[in-house]
């Protein structure tokens, strides 16, 4: 699939958010474990699992084009020696608005990655609608590390 | 906190189900690490962090008292030395309701589960209505093991 090689859990989410800005399917699906156990449920969405349902589905998304760009926030990292859960808020800027426009509630996504032989890749994203209200405490605490 | 110990992810996420369905408290919160990286989002609900945010959502949610029963299927497991995550469908049956009634729609789930010095215990729930459209292929793959 993709030469690209993900030294760190941290490197593959910076990639699949670049490739979601930029709605670049093969930029997404590198990021992606060539597995048929992938987990991927989109907002509002059905699960679907395995690389032909997660890519149709981004195929779909980027159809349109870029047109957001999304701040991530709020990172909780809990991390093992193989596999790496993460929990963040994705906050979307439509393309075009200025600062005082409404803007699209958060998600709230947990994304796993896993370390393969080909560096780290995502194994689950799961992200729902939050309500547009702040966390009652923010939280910036350093990432967990298990080993 | 509580002196139950789960050998397994599995004994961790079967224990978390069986409190859901008793609404038993002390039993859902025994399920949880101790630790204040725990998250949890309920289904279409911000997301909660740490003991006291989880254990509040939990008392409110159960104040009501058993309503429902909860069947787990479609799991998707990958599995760690140290962490483990799951992916479910959590169909729910509410009591009195006979075969023939609309059923509430279908909720998917991610669980990460931790090894500690106390057993596997959940750290991260995150739920999420899913539509009540049937998985496209159903999935009865045997859980990845990573060592």
């Amino acid at each position: 699939m993709s030469g690209r090689n993900f030294p760190t859990a941290q490197d593959a989410e910076n990639a699949f958010y670049e490739a979601l800005e930029r709605c670049d399917l093969e930029g997404m699906m590198a990021v992606w474990a060539e597995d048929e156990d992938i987990v991927c449920v989109h907002p509002a969405g059905p699960r679907l699992t395995g690389q032909d349902q997660v890519r149709e589905s981004w195929a779909r998304i980027f159809s349109g084009g870029p047109r957001a760009r999304v701040h991530i926030a709020s990172q909780v990292a809990i991390s093992g020696m193989m596999l790496v859960v993460h929990s963040v808020h994705e906050n979307f800027t439509l393309e075009g608005g200025s600062k005082g426009d409404a803007r699209p509630a958060p998600v709230v996504a947990t994304n796993a990655y896993l370390r393969t032989s080909a560096g780290w890749r995502m194994i689950v994203h799961h992200a729902s609608p939050a309500p547009s209200q702040p966390e009652p405490a923010a939280r910036q605490a350093a990432p967990k590390m298990l080993h």
